[in-house]
């Protein structure tokens, strides 16, 4: 623990100015929570001043304002660029006082002028019909970070940080949100910060003691336990706590004051003198009591410190007379006449210690990351594509192959380009990218250990949590990224993933917020190559789950091979404000398509494979649907067999790469009109359409078609094991063979060769399983097609 | 920290058996990775006993071995009753060798004898097709706990001793899973863990120094931080690091004396002396090498000791005949004639230290929490019932309602059944139970806190990974529990639900395996009703999640009104091996069905609302069909609505509580057949469909049905904010007026009175509209509607 300097920094006058701007943050955040009109106060407030539904978080607020008021004489005094990231993101009404008092909230919001006009539509404004969130939003001017489902704060910021050498970003992390996961493990975020090239987070953990409920652990340990805690963390910890605001006023600027020095010289440190040694952070545990400066006791019952002061402290005031002028002169104790002037304007006293321009935090343009966006330099991905003479005669290594131009992409954007991933990037075989920029680590280090440094770029942590947090607070200030995982690991990402979905649907309503860079998921390791990891390594369902969200900010790609890879993976790095989902395959798989056909098949994103079909661009009999690599092999190698075998069989592929095409253009903007989806697939005839994941989903995209009721999808349905690559197929029922034999099924007509085939269909399966199970790999036959040396 | 003992307590017999045992675990771990055949190396090994596919990983493997070794002395000194939990799961051929070595194996399956034949099976199902997962999978002896998506040991293991007095549960961390969020966050279950009533975990931090391809960041921070971090989370670090055997055999032997000496001093303060204070409990730091007495090199780069050892040190045998020598000589060195006898069979040095029956950890009952497993006794619960003496008449907060009888059961079952919620039991209005059973805390408690204490059983902390992680380890040793949640951030678990759904669905299909107590989700403070926490607090999508895995796991209920709620949990809490998701509100809304009507409705599933609609049982001219609390209310203010301005329309409305009835029989046991379906939704009227979720999922569920192309569906299509309930419901295009605009325009021949209905509908919706961002409220009317005093 660091020892606070008994000194006590600040003048008479300074003080008076802080605790002014702090007055007034906490004015304007109850005027928010409770009134509709009267915003000055000028007459007794009465009922008819008051909203019908009281909403908002109070507890959290005059913290927030506390720490907001304090970093704003810091960044005047150093001239920083700092940003503010609130964990306790329902303390929403805090963060819009402060940005209006600052200014930036009425240049982005010209009809929340700083009057006393624009107060009465602030207060007004606030969780009402039309108005804004109740939460530190999309809408709030400032923030990256919207803390309605707790737990990313410290990461967001981390994310910011990173080859941002100049930016600070201030962190509060609320006690209640410490208890989650992703936020626990993301105090050791500090291991992967180079204070030579990266900014400085200042965690800032808020202790007030409750949730909305409960006590919170870290604030009901010893202080030496909490103490040890940061320090394990590798923090050195300040603690400022009480609640007398000005004793509180000097300690937080006392410790600002050590803590603004101490991040100087380690950035100096690193920067100038050299220094590689991963420093001790400094951080700050500010104990304050829940609701501070709030009603102390409401109806008999105590509620500034406790847990009565999550929300609002006095409800019910319609029945209550009682609580109408307790409301009064709780916003009355904060002299609103010393802070506002006849007009509602804040006086110059209360403004005197704020900064300018884009150094005020609700302006500070890492905040709105679109603005400081540029194009990533791309190396041309067509001089990474592999031969294809003929389709299917070769194999390739999909993502080693995107590896190689991602190295390129890493080369030629050394401070805007950064890849993710939880310890699986050289597994999933984009170990170029590490060996061009090595990966990020300011631990200890060994000689055995494999192109680790303080000075590498790729992020890689055992923790989807902070790779998905990390990457999110670097695209929200205006960089590029990509994470990569294992397919069924990603759902441990599902939440965040929802609310960065929302975060870019809200954005993209919000005129003032720009485009920021797409969120690139590469899922590879995935279902039908997790053999050899078995049941609990097998789920391809985040597909499923991204779909929900609004079609404007999804896109979901399936390249079937390493050309289309790379094609699919240049189209999402220069896209912008989507969430892309790539799916591809680590091991070694057919090659199909030239880099000229494979550009022209993503762009399209869905068509028919001439080469794999026997239609002759006819009317086909039967369609094979395909999307993704493992699905197009089968179906590839079942319309050999059926070429082959069953030769008058007008058999047609199509290849699905975007899946989104399948959905009816009124339901996504990839979406196909019924027109060109029946011209594919017709509108009478059997598909047999084998994919990548849960087949029901294909059902859903495709159940407005004309010809959905002759659709018959296989897929993934759930069964796996310890197995072979073949084996998963074959427990699935879409190996090639079920394929045949699906198609056999479905056909009427076809006679007696074809009831001949399936038999054999069925015996070759027998076969092949017994086979496995003997030899404990899949038969020659069958290896021949899955790796390379096919032939079609 | 604490200081080790320097006393060497091991006897040099003591040792040479521990090690003993230690080698042939290590050597049968070996074997399984890689031996086909000659299991005793009695000939000189070759490629034709090696397998063709190598899988499995090494580098954790010796140290859980060396840790199975060590527990099993103190059990059997100390006559424990322990079970292991193995973080690193991946280090499956460990726990199946050690089970084997105690013979619980062999009983379970009699086929893996223990003997050379037996240990010939024992090899070649390793990984096999047909054999044995590669992790410790359900199929392992003595496991709770998979392994295979990491984050959850810790949280399983303490989940474990609720309410097991005199369960130990050894748990073992890897220093990769100790990355992430999850594990971060479970070091703090210390502070729920009541010494008094619950059993005690042993964590053992397994420091190996690397993951996958990276070191780990616990291996690489200082020995004062990691020391520090350990204590600030409340522990007392034992540390016990090296790599030579027989010293680091003297250091575990020593620190595990200290250990269980002070748990038992612990339990006896707790239990006799009265002592209610926090307790430091013991851990462990066990440092070894990664592969641990596997190849110091291969092929000039080190292997032990570093991430080159986390899967097969030795690889590529076929091309290597080196390799095979280095494996033969690896295998060797670990003596396998002083640990095996002529037939194969451990020698009885080997065994000598092993505990007997159930206190071996393979045998452990607690691990197949099913054999322990008794019903709770439930209270009636129509005895909780509201009266219903006309649909609709009267209002209740469904939740609240439930939270009585909640109360009930807790009174009734006080050590096998618990509540466990991120700090939301009493936000969702499940209060009752708290007052009942209190909050679980053993950290500091002030006056002012409310129910918090040792003694309180509801587990209550900000994390739904802590919240599901505990409770599947309660459920997974033979108890009863129900987690609620905010329907939302659920989604934050949908991964280690996977994983759970994963479990449940292979141990239906072990025979040994007996079925344990169903995981009971509670989803309350729903999408409709978070309109004053806004968009990040609205997501209905994790039923779309739970679809996705096997039918006969996944059980989904909506029931539409209080007494529906009792009816469905009651039926939830007697299931077993199911996933119980049900989704009901907390806030006040209509009561529609008697106890009798109520029991009858969810024993269907899915039924007619006779006085709802005006079909009077004969054709209807449209069904509006219903699923979710808001849903019905909407339908059946739609069907109101009609009844009285288009009386000669006939209205059916179908209600749906338990959703999979939707879905084909063929897909889901609950499924009904289209004969039933077709009779409650007819083969070709119009089917306005109100649903709670995202819309598509109904067209998943009955897109095979003969009447899917009139069905229409209306949901949540992410469109929300802050506003009031009424406008969430407009936004989503779900409302009543909508419902009847989507009758009118779909009915054919309806005639001018409709038309003038629709417009009517549509000014109405404007007018609302207008209303609520006026008055910040729903008007009156509408009101009267979602609160008390509606009529029908």
């Amino acid at each position: 623990m660091a020892t606070i300097d008994t000194a006590r920094p600040l003048t008479t006058d300074e003080l008076a100015r802080l605790d002014a701007f702090w007055r007034a943050a906490n004015y304007l955040s109850v005027g928010q929570i409770y009134l509709l009109d009267n915003p000055l106060l000028r007459e007794p407030l009465t009922l008819e001043h008051i909203k019908p539904r009281l909403l908002g978080h109070w507890g959290t607020t005059p913290g927030l304002n506390f720490i907001y008021t304090h970093m704003n004489r810091v960044i005047a005094r150093d001239d920083l660029s700092a940003i503010y990231v609130a964990g306790p993101g329902h303390g929403g009404p805090g963060l819009v006082a402060s940005t209006w008092l600052e200014g930036s909230y009425s240049e982005l919001y010209p009809n929340i002028s700083r009057d006393e006009e624009g107060m009465r539509a602030l207060f007004r404004q606030f969780s009402f019909p039309g108005g804004i969130p109740s939460h530190v939003a999309p809408e709030t001017p400032g923030s990256i970070h919207e803390g309605g489902e707790l737990g990313y704060a410290l990461a967001h910021a981390y994310g910011a940080v990173l080859d941002n050498p100049e930016l600070l970003v201030t962190c509060v992390v609320g006690d209640g949100e410490a208890e989650t996961g992703p936020l626990a493990a993301s105090w050791h975020s500090n291991k992967f910060i180079n204070p030579a090239r990266d900014g400085a987070v200042l965690p800032i953990l808020h202790l007030n003691g409750y949730k909305i409920a409960n006590p919170t652990v870290l604030s009901r340990i010893s202080h030496d336990e909490l103490d040890a805690l940061m320090t394990g963390y590798g923090y050195r910890p300040w603690f400022v706590e009480g609640h007398e605001p000005e004793a509180m006023h000097q300690a937080m600027a006392a410790a600002l004051d050590e803590i603004t020095a101490e991040i100087r010289r380690i950035q100096d440190a690193a920067r100038e003198g050299g220094t590689t040694e991963r420093p001790r952070w400094p951080m700050i545990v500010l104990r304050t009591p829940k609701g501070w400066t709030g009603p102390a006791e409401v109806d008999g019952l105590p509620v500034e410190g406790t847990f009565r002061a999550h929300q609002v402290p006095l409800s019910k005031l319609a029945e209550n007379p009682e609580h109408v002028r307790m409301l009064e002169a709780w916003m009355r104790s904060y002299r609103p006449h010393e802070l506002f002037d006849e007009h509602g304007r804040p006086r110059a006293d209360v403004l005197a210690g704020v900064p300018e321009g884009e150094r005020r935090m609700g302006a500070n343009p890492h905040a709105n990351g679109g603005l400081l966006l540029r194009d990533l330099r791309l190396p041309d991905f067509r001089d990474y594509a592999i031969d294809v003479a003929t389709p299917g005669a070769h194999s390739s290594e999909a993502t080693r192959v995107l590896g190689e131009w991602l190295r390129g992409v890493a080369r030629d954007n050394p401070e805007t380009f950064r890849v993710f991933g939880p310890d699986e990037t050289a597994s999933n075989r984009l170990g170029a990218v590490i060996e061009e920029s090595g990966r990020a680590w300011m631990a200890e280090r060994l000689p055995t250990d494999d192109h680790v440094s303080p000075g590498g770029r790729v992020m890689e942590v055992l923790s989807e949590h902070l790779c998905q947090g990390w990457l999110e607070g670097y695209l929200l200030t205006g960089r590029h990224g990509v994470f990569n995982s294992y397919e069924a690991f990603i759902h441990i990402v599902d939440s965040m993933f929802n609310q960065h979905a929302k975060w870019l649907k809200s954005t993209r309503q919000i005129p003032w917020r720009r485009p920021v860079a797409s969120l690139n998921y590469l899922l590879s390791s995935h279902v039908w190559r997790q053999d050899h990891n078995g049941f609990s390594h097998q789920d391809p369902g985040f597909i499923d789950h991204v779909v929900n969200k609004k079609a404007e900010i999804i896109r979901v790609y399936l390249p079937p091979d390493a050309n289309c890879l790379l094609s699919v993976a240049d189209h999402c790095l220069r896209s912008r404000h989507y969430v892309n989902v790539v799916v591809a395959g680590k091991q070694p798989s057919l090659d199909y398509l030239t880099m000229d056909e494979a550009i022209a098949h993503c762009t399209r994103g869905i068509g028919i494979w001439d080469w794999a079909s026997s239609d002759n661009g006819g009317e086909p009999d039967v369609v094979l649907g395909c999307a993704g690599d493992i699905p197009t092999l089968e179906s590839v190698a079942a319309a050999a067999i059926l070429r082959e075998r069953l030769p008058e069989l007008k058999v047609r592929v199509v290849n699905v790469v975007d899946l989104m095409r399948l959905q009816d253009e009124t339901e996504h903007p990839h979406g196909l009109s019924h027109g060109l989806f029946d011209a594919l697939f017709t509108t009478d005839k059997p598909v047999i359409f084998a994919y990548h994941g849960y087949p029901w989903l294909i059902h859903r995209l495709t159940y407005r078609r004309a010809n959905h009721h002759n659709l018959h999808v296989r897929g993934y349905k759930e069964e796996g094991t310890t197995t072979t690559p073949f084996d998963m197929v074959m427990l699935n029922d879409m190996d090639r063979y079920h394929l045949v034999m699906d198609v056999i099924d479905r056909v009427p007509g076809l006679g007696q060769r074809a009831a001949l085939l399936r038999q054999e269909m069925v015996d070759e399966r027998l076969h092949i399983r017994a086979y496995t199970r003997e030899h404990g790999d899949d038969p020659a036959a069958v290896r021949d097609w899955v790796w390379p040396g096919a032939s079609t």
